[in-house]
């Protein structure tokens, strides 16, 4: 079920901007997989190039939060927008960046919590405490 | 603005189960401050009390996670749902444990990034690859 | 704060299907008082006249839910969007239909516990069980 | 998967306010198809007449906007929502309507990149520019 | 599809707070099925206990608003956060509860409605009527 | 109320980086003016940049899809995310690229509309037809 067909590496073939994206990312990944993402977004090669640079400069280059933690802040997002691809495809990245079943369970739990005190508090609908506020 | 009063510590003072709930955010705070949200809240004793002690035992309390990125989670979560005194109470909660003005510049590049793919990929309806499900 | 003007008394007065539906907003409310949010909509009278004769269909004509619920589900619709305005007007429309400061602490656990376990299902990404499932 | 059955044209055709509705959109989308959706919806007349009657007025009838352009607003608030019916049955009808991939590309970015500068600017909560407010 | 296994009787009876949990669920509910949201959940017995014990007094014991009417709220909140599990398991539950065709067609009506009008009033930027305000 | 502060054009002189994005925004819109967005993000000048470039790629440099269209786009994805600064500074970017009352009147339907209908398919849970399925 999708909008879109998923572009083979055929057809990628085909199209250079596309070609050097997904060789890019097999090489940035040192994986042969091109997950079906990358794929569906192919039809579009600007818009391709664009998230695969952002997403490298972002979660892949050296910054101040770790590998980890990154996972984390996009799985909330995720889950919040209610996002099954991202949902699924950043919680297998956080395991494999070494997410222990612990700190999942803590994740969940934050996750959990952080919604219900966003809906309680927008009914109550309460402006925040000056001391909040920065400007 | 907002849909109930904020209740002073003079009329918290006349209900026990509240009186408690104040007394005890007091002293795991260490300030004698009380946010809005609490007293916002604090009209239905058994809600206040139960989001209370859920927040002690999942954003306070020992754990997995260390407590910024606790708050990271909490703000990704917020700023999803774009409820406007959590960012602002959360994001300064950061702050308070240590968050760098680089950490929270990556924290929004990568924010802002999840929202966009999340929506890229919702538009295409492609479900998650084989690999990244667990059952 | 607005994207438009509301529309005075004075102006709905020079076109007529504004000021039918204004007429007709005061005879069923039987109040003087037009909110500024029909004062807003009126620049287009047709989705002013479409969206008033839905309103009174679905929340104040006879039908199987009486209208403290119809004003829960509202509101519980309302706080999940976020939407500041509708969570005011429908909060002060429950009290008014007799919403009594114990039910609207419910309401309240009700929309946070429902907010916190969707967080929680869709993170897991698990599907509804068979059971739940008509078709 | 569905909460409800899809009602067939055999079940319809013993009540008439949904016939009629079934037979409409037969006439006005000039097609024997009708689609799960409004199946889905018959089992209450009023909101199937009251929905396609809307629909109708509002994405079919002559209007300021011409029909390619109503549907990408369409599919922009279903993106958005994530709602997957939607997104798929709208980026159809906007491909009948004569929507190119290099226009389905340049939405996709569009609505990726407003969802991204939503959450930044959400997240610094930051208030509309003077010059933005109307009133 | 999911990011999670779903726990077995087996290993439930391995862990005895899963397994405490699965016994309430089974004496509260009288059936002897546990439904696939507390068998994913159940990798973290903290979160599964504090879940189980909050819906329970939230949803179950007596209180203010009628078991029917908790559920449509439910719903509610359901439907606008898109939650396909939630919405498929309370929309049984109310059923189960009672809830009539007519009443479910009356409250996909409300859910709509408010989505629509939220989304106008949304779209105008208005602030609530002083009026609307409790403090 | 923001959670940051706005910078000036003074601080942002002595930010290399910073004082170029500011530069190339008053060279591409032929304004002086520099809105309060880009002063908030601007204490992370990568995300500035990154930012600053996708949007004029995608908003301003010539594409398939017309400057008015892109804005209604926009519009409708910051409306239903309830991004009010979104709402306000695209709605009167919308009216400066000629939007007329009649077409704003058209767009707010439509966005109104489609929430509805969004909500109303979410809530029946029907899977998109297989003639809307690409693959």
């Amino acid at each position: 079920m999708a909008t879109v067909t998923l572009m083979s590496d055929e057809e990628a073939a085909g199209i250079p901007e596309v070609a050097a994206v997904f060789a890019d990312i097999r090489a940035v990944r040192r994986s042969d997989v091109i997950n079906d993402f990358w794929r569906g977004l192919a039809h579009d090669p600007a818009t391709l190039k664009r998230t695969w640079e952002g997403l490298k400069a972002i979660m892949i280059a050296p910054g101040p939060l770790d590998p980890l933690t990154r996972e984390l802040i996009y799985m909330a997002v995720s889950v919040t927008n209610g996002c099954s691809y991202c949902i699924h495809s950043h919680t297998a990245a956080a395991r494999a960046k070494g997410m222990t079943d612990a700190q999942y369970g803590h994740f969940l739990a934050i996750v959990g919590m952080a919604n219900q005190t966003n809906a309680l508090v927008t009914a109550l609908g309460i402006a925040p405490d000056k001391a909040f506020q920065v400007s």
